[in-house]
């Protein structure tokens, strides 16, 4: 008979030949007892590769209404296959170190950037007694992997410099410093012509992010006001660099693994989204419909194709590689209370990882890590429901793949006598849902918080 | 070297070893690397005691809200230290078959307590083609443990005949049919009048459940008007049957191991709730402020003293036991907008968690299941917010452990031009979170549905 020290040590020893058997699939749905199945997914060790899904805004009403809308009541995500599974704390810290309970994508980018709670707007700086002071400047994930002799990838739907890209690569004390442009006005202490590193697009580039891919190409359309690059633009800064551009999905799907970064733009904002529909409206909401999926233009490539070219790229070394994956505009569909927009950005960060699963299927040295930055606003509630029985918000009706009404309301923000239109809908601060497979992902068990992350994703001891 | 084939079967064989670890506290928070807790945690085989955790209404929102306010945002219920998490869809049926997506907690309950998918206000009947007409009577996983000889328990904050104590002893077509002038009311064909099992009050007491403690008294007032004891009320027929009943704290803690079933009524409808505060207001909510915590009279036992009477009551046995424990009022203050009373209800019912994992540390054959039986109305919001950038429905600010604001709204229901007062919110129709621990209590892992836990509860073979 063994002890529990001594099984432990025996299971432990066992834990590499675990890994041979990281690329079974992970049953879907309920079982009986998942005991074994669960033991077999289970395996410790560091992994070579690391890919981090984010899902911004993306809690599990968010999760929940895509996965009814796509495949119905008892359809699956792909996402559901990932064996490990648990719930993420996201809150931020004020200036006087006390917490926010509902803090912004710029703080909760930065906890698991550089496993340390910040203020809301701050990227990689920690906390300071004021937001206009910066903070101290934080090594990041995607910098430690860079230091081990890893390959960096970086991939969102939104602006390369919008908050959750930018905590990867740049340090700076408000997020709106995107370009030098907005970097002169807004951050002025920490522009090149200031001695400091720049705006995000600039740190981006100087970062050799291997291969980084996004909107926002008129950030690096700004003109560089300091340092070697003055009166250059980010992207001629970039091309001094070495670093190869690309601007449509036919450039990205012609691009050759290379020594040289890429950086693909592909539109001058935020990407266009995969589907649209109506904004929501008040009382009984909007008529119920299918949503409008091919809103999407074909020269903006779609994130899995990003995410599929993102790791052909970067996969190969012996070193393995860091890919960090946005799907930004659950969040920012959520802010606008427009729930078919909000739902085809799930279910293209769904494929996506599906993507990533394919991958880990023949490489189970592969960790991945899915969850949300923040949870949103969007509810289910009763599509039966009139009068003040109805939410106080504003209401889509989608007619989903079970050919049923599902109602997705927005209330958080309208005030007491609420506009016709919208305004921007707040951030919620629940937990989020976190899911992953592969070397390390028991992590994610019970709740955790996002500054946990930073470790399990390769970046060392984290601090709150 | 061993295959993965090998390899299960090598661990399979020492899941009985590792039960022996069972009784190890798994880490609460963020570690490197989970896999040895996780490991040890991890064992199959059948538990010989179930102590399934109900917190009505009790979604990652309403979590989230109880650990910050109690705890503050880096604080631990008792909760997060069970090691298996995951998320439950708890989607209901309408009489043609297509999913209701926003479920009430009579149709959620009779899934796990059956393992079968059913219509709203249906207890433990299967669907049927019109609400007024009865389902068929499905077995529970209440009355399969009574088959293998388990003692068992149901304990609630709510009436006993409330909907999700009722689906483990009761099987009746609407969930209003509590008492027998109830049933003659609106379950006309189901009376022991009309030759039927009768109201859930007299079934609660017909099925000899070794331990039924809640609120409720009213309904055994009721007078039944057919069978046996025609004429009698229930509480007159629960004492013709053998079965000692007990009214108040005193007689709770008085209560012995005995042959003869316990009845606990400690309130004439549901329970006192634990704390109080004010109702949720308009535009920017109630004054920021800590809760009154001390709203429950003396004379009503608290959850987490039922569940250890419970558990004293039923355990010893050789077969084992199956109690359930609901913490009903969660879902009953998120209806009336009241974040104090929900918040306490909470912490009440995770206080009764840890009753249970101090009985399963040293009977380590005990799983435990936490979950919720559908997500809930109340979400955490910025307290800064002023204008229309306040939430459209109503709100409450609390003072939290950390001494900050936190502002919880209610939404779901007032309609485009909502009253002063607010009505009764939504249940949403999220995913819920769901917590184990103890052997097959990785069946958690992933999302599952609520039809799932049947068989994980001990229940058999599940149906959808």
């Amino acid at each position: 008979m063994f002890n529990s020290k001594q099984l432990t040590v025996l299971l432990g020893g066992l834990g590499a030949i675990v890994v041979l058997a990281a690329g079974a699939q992970f049953a879907v749905g309920g079982q009986p007892d998942k005991t074994r199945d669960t033991r077999s997914a289970l395996h410790g060790g560091k992994p070579k590769n690391v890919i981090f899904f984010l899902g911004d805004g993306m809690g599990d009403q968010e999760v929940t209404a895509a996965r009814y809308y796509q495949y119905g009541a008892a359809g699956h995500l792909n996402l559901d296959r990932l064996p490990f599974t648990g719930f993420q704390t996201t809150w931020s810290v004020k200036p006087d170190g006390k917490p926010d309970y509902d803090p912004d994508s710029a703080s909760t980018g930065t906890m698991w950037a550089t496993g340390t709670k910040t203020l809301d707007e701050r990227i990689s700086q920690g906390p300071s007694s004021a937001i206009d002071v910066p903070g101290k400047n934080l090594p990041t994930v995607l910098e430690r992997a860079q230091k081990q002799g890893k390959k960096v990838g970086n991939v969102t739907t939104a602006e390369l410099t919008d908050a959750t890209p930018a905590v990867l690569d740049s340090h700076i004390s408000l997020r709106g410093c995107q370009g030098p442009t907005d970097a002169d006005t807004l951050c002025k202490t920490e522009t090149k012509a200031a001695g400091g590193l720049g705006s995000i697009a600039e740190q981006t580039v100087d970062h050799r992010v291997d291969v980084a891919l996004g909107g926002g190409r008129n950030r690096f359309a700004q003109t560089i006001t300091g340092g070697k690059d003055a009166g250059k633009t980010v992207e001629q800064s970039a091309a001094r660099q070495g670093i190869t551009e690309v601007n449509d999905a036919a450039g990205l799907a012609a691009a050759k693994r290379s020594d040289r970064p890429l950086l693909g733009l592909f539109a001058p904002v935020n990407m266009t989204t995969e589907w649209n529909g109506p904004v929501a409206t008040r009382g009984d909401g909007t008529p119920a419909q299918r949503c409008k999926t091919d809103n999407r233009p074909a020269n903006e490539p779609s994130l899995p194709a990003m995410t599929k070219k993102a790791i052909d790229l970067l996969q190969g070394d012996r070193d393995g590689f860091f890919l960090q994956v946005e799907g930004a505009s659950i969040d920012k569909q959520d802010h606008a209370a427009n729930a078919c927009a909000q739902i085809g950005e799930t279910i293209a960060f769904d494929n996506a990882i599906r993507v990533a699963q394919e991958y880990a299927r023949s490489h189970p040295d592969t960790l991945i890590v899915v969850t949300a930055d923040h949870a949103h606003t969007s509810q289910i509630v009763g599509e039966d429901t009139s009068g003040t029985g109805n939410p106080t918000g504003y209401s889509n009706n989608l007619t989903t793949a079970d050919d049923q009404t599902l109602r997705i309301t927005y209330g958080t923000a309208g005030g007491a006598t609420p506009p016709a239109v919208p305004p921007s809908q707040q951030h919620t601060g629940s937990v989020v849902p976190a899911f992953a497979s592969g070397p390390g992902a028991a992590a994610v068990l019970g709740t955790t918080d996002h500054t946990d992350l930073f470790e399990v994703l390769g970046g060392g001891h984290g601090r709150r």
